[in-house]
């Protein structure tokens, strides 16, 4: 079995290292032609794999979107992780889940265990519990060749109030989930323990010079940042940076050719 | 159209304060004597809202335990949900969402929008991306008469990474959950949010003198929370506080007597 390091290198050093997130947003299934509904969302989240699946390296579904149709759409959501990671993509769901105990343990199991059909190779995770409370799902990761993403600094203004706040060591909350994920990956050796970190800010906010994973950089299009200012924000562990775009890819659909256009446009190596 | 917080209060006061937890973990349905999978999930779920949807006030599905069953799984969490609705008692459902702008709001449509088959009577939420980002579920659930309750300090003691770094402002991280919430329920005069605050500490690790919800608290049971510690821990807001148990109350299962005699033990009014 591979790592999940492994395979996220193998297939972003081929196809590039831009996310591609699928977001069925309403705004997106109306300018696709569908009203809002599960038809819209299987249509939107299927074109997007058919479009892009051989070309795109990530994709990163946001459960959200498949939730708010219920269970009925989180099948919808299981069939496009399987559609997506059949056109040899990787997928992260993005999900941000987080509890404690056997509660962790169980959303591991949804989310990162074999045969489990909202599985895809890596899962966002949540760490208002602690980065210790996280435990369960970084064991089965590193047992199924998966990975997570831990929520560090995020793209939004009001994420401060917490993310910046220090802890009784002087490390900032931020700092003690990039600190904590980097002993991880040396532990494993893995590199599963990856890192969201907003491409929206002028700097990232925390030191990651030692960083020793992918780092998830959603916020580029729509939220405001650019492939351009991403060295600017994570200087030398840029080469690390997935850059995730949603709708600035999203809204250019339903038309295949749009789609894989607007990829070519925004897409790094 | 009545308010959460006036909804809460009149179930509680007929039928206790206690809220019953379903997590229908593997060593539950072995317990009740079923095998791990669907058929034993939908059993638990099932068979606690029988025998107790007419003397709880409050029942807490745990979603991980049932998405790890994919959506098949989170159409069984859907079925529970309206069952213990129709029995009268208020569904919280524990999924602690959390996200920003739109894909928050599409949580807030999933779990506190009327007529979604995920919606009960209130939401689990994780504020690691700030109080601020909850806002479209602080929206919505105020025009649904619903509730929220917003990790603030949980029972795990890794949880302190995070929730007692001190802000710029010299407050915890945790204080100024309940802090915000404060303001929020004096906003809306509704009492829609509460917080969620484990009963395993010694006290309660924030300032709660002046909280105007209710304060859901875990951990009494397996995680060693009594009873009788609430008053040591809450003091003056102790009659604001759910007291939640789960596997306490599961594992007595699934003779309904049984489980109805162990909630008669833990009641409170």
């Amino acid at each position: 079995m591979s790592s999940y390091g492994e395979r996220l290198a193998a297939v972003t050093t081929a196809r590039g290292r831009l996310c591609v997130g699928i977001d069925p947003h309403r705004s997106v299934m109306e300018a696709w032609g569908y009203e809002y509904g599960l038809v819209g969302l299987e249509a939107v989240a299927r074109g997007m794999v058919d479009a892009l699946g051989d070309v795109v390296a990530v994709f990163k579904p946001q459960s959200a979107f498949f939730e708010a149709h219920g269970s009925a759409g989180v099948a919808v959501l299981e069939r496009t992780i399987a559609a997506a990671r059949a056109a040899g993509a990787i997928v992260i769901v993005d999900a941000k889940r987080g509890d404690i105990g056997s509660t962790m343990a169980a959303y591991a199991e949804a989310y990162l265990s074999d045969g489990s059909p909202l599985a895809g190779d890596a899962l966002t995770v949540s760490p208002y519990l602690g980065f210790g409370s996280l435990q369960p799902a970084l064991d089965l990761a590193h047992a199924t060749g998966r990975g997570l993403y831990v929520l560090a600094r995020t793209s939004n203004p009001e994420g401060g109030d917490v993310q910046s706040a220090v802890r009784n060591d002087g490390r900032s909350v931020a700092q003690g989930m990039v600190d904590a994920a980097i002993v991880a990956n040396e532990e494993s050796g893995q590199g599963a323990v990856g890192l969201v970190i907003g491409a929206t800010h002028t700097d990232a906010g925390c030191d990651l010079a030692h960083f020793n994973g992918s780092i998830l950089a959603p916020g580029i299009g729509a939220q405001g940042g650019t492939i351009q200012s991403l060295a600017g924000i994570f200087g030398p562990v840029t080469d690390r940076v997935l850059p995730s775009a949603s709708r600035e890819v999203l809204l250019r659909g339903p038309d295949p050719e749009a789609l894989r256009e607007a990829v070519s446009g925004l897409q790094l190596f």
